[in-house]
């Protein structure tokens, strides 16, 4: 059941091509410097991302302090652009209730798909990727990746050169029986 | 939306008082020195361990490697008890598959709980008690706890006094839009 | 997609041989005459039916009208006999919050299946058995019937017969985007 | 916990007011007069839309005979019309695999909502109406209506003025606990 992972050589997160940003003034790895980034790719019209990626965006925000942990989103259009335009997806955010940076990434190569995923590598959407407080980027997973998993990830990058404890947030949802009170 | 959980003070792991293992030998927190232990307390009964707290115990185990992570369930049963006796929880672990060690909590007060869930004041079931690689307790959650925090939890504690990278394993389940093929 | 299923020709619901009842006095066929009767078959530590069999017979009970339609289950036990004893069953159904009659199925042959499961010629647990107003057998299931193809055959026998409108309930849970106040 | 729902009285069903129509020729109530219409107003990027009221018409389409039940859903873009064009929806219907019959209702009026939906007095989406063989409305709901209310609801207006038995598709996901082969 259990498979090794082979753990990927770090490598300089590439600069982000992005040609708007909703929900955040421009962002850059290097402006966050510091902060564990949580980047996840996506397309407003990809079922995997809605139902998947993004609701795992939203938890990760929730989980881990903004000042430790970034969540970024980028709109990376590789399909359908007359579809997916920047009012279509401002209108996504907001009916989705997805209020983190997102970057729209540029798309200059009509056959091909967009700069930044380019830069990155990434086989598709949903993509998430890992980059740590130095600007390296440290995993990188294309899919669905159990919450588990990317929870404990997150945390061993937090983990390195910090001497403090972490703060991670529990949302007790269903709690059930108690000794004094049966199930519930 | 997030909140600052207190850390609690450490304390040494009190002694499982079990009357019975399944699926092992005899364990006790010494024996497992050297590795995190995820203790998940359970009633056989209980239709949040069935739903959440029993499969979550199963995703760490899938997650993390056994020579790091060893998860142990603890039956403690405080009502029902003609119901959920050791023969009904040996057939309960057949049929859902569960694999990991269970040990049945002491039970001698008859108007009480068993006896370990006392030395670890548990509230209720599911609950879900981690402990380091020394044999201290370290948290403690009563109810459903999210798999991002749990997973960021059990690997802040690996990282404790590990050079090493650990490992981590994803279960990639439902990829989505991938640039040459489309969305499936 | 469309599969077209043979109906299955009416045949006189057999007795059911029970040895105790949970939630009722004892019942039959004959004493719900006039009603549709909607069987279920289950075992306590069957998890198909813990998960997906009883809560679908619960939200039957809260669908249809109980003086029209009578959600009742079997207890047919064939495997595991020390572990799902009536103490047992009387136990989970009260953690399991189940209110509709529960009768416990004879069990005399050793090495087979209980009584009334083989009346029924049932091949396992969950198995979903619908009973008309005249109390002929018209449709039986094994595994997951979905609720859209049940709550359509429950009607259907509902309407023969019946030149009355029939109550459904709905049950709202999740309205989403009015016009007045966007989306929720 | 059951409600009585107090029948709406039947009324002829409105025209759709129609400006393009997606995996079809141009429909209308009279063109299907003699099969029950289940119509689906919804948005594309309405969230209980994707995530219930969508997928509900899918299983409606799988579940009954197209010959006797039409699927038809209703694009009523109340908000965001910048976003949810109907190229943009030609790209939505293409991820989501939606292949029944979609119109796009006509807006006139850029502080109302769209006509059809004003036809039909509808408060929102997801809105679900019912229309029987002769063309009358016979129940309409806001939000998430039950699978097990829908399927009954549908399988009253089929019963009526039909002798015949009506073809249901069972679609088995998850059987369990066979007396032969044990659970899995």
């Amino acid at each position: 059941m259990k498979k090794e992972i082979p753990q990927m050589p770090p490598y300089p997160a590439p600069e982000w091509a992005v040609t708007q940003w909703f929900n955040s003034a421009p962002l850059s790895p290097d402006s966050l410097r510091g902060r564990i980034i949580v980047l996840g790719a996506f397309q407003m019209l990809c079922p995997g991302c809605v139902a998947h990626g993004l609701p795992q965006l939203q938890r990760v925000e929730q989980t881990f302090s903004r000042e430790e942990v970034a969540v970024v989103g980028l709109h990376t259009v590789f399909e359908h652009h007359a579809a997916m335009t920047p009012v279509a997806l401002e209108a996504f955010l907001h009916e989705y209730r997805i209020g983190f940076p997102v970057g729209v990434d540029t798309h200059t190569d009509p056959a091909g798909p967009p700069v930044t995923m380019q830069r990155y590598k990434l086989r598709g959407t949903p993509s998430l990727i890992l980059i740590d407080r130095l600007g390296q980027v440290r995993h990188d997973a294309f899919g669905q990746e159990p919450d588990l998993a990317l929870g404990a990830r997150i945390a061993m990058l937090l983990a390195e050169g910090s001497g403090a404890e972490v703060a991670v947030s529990d949302q007790q949802e269903q709690p059930n029986c108690t000794i004094e009170g049966g199930c519930n």
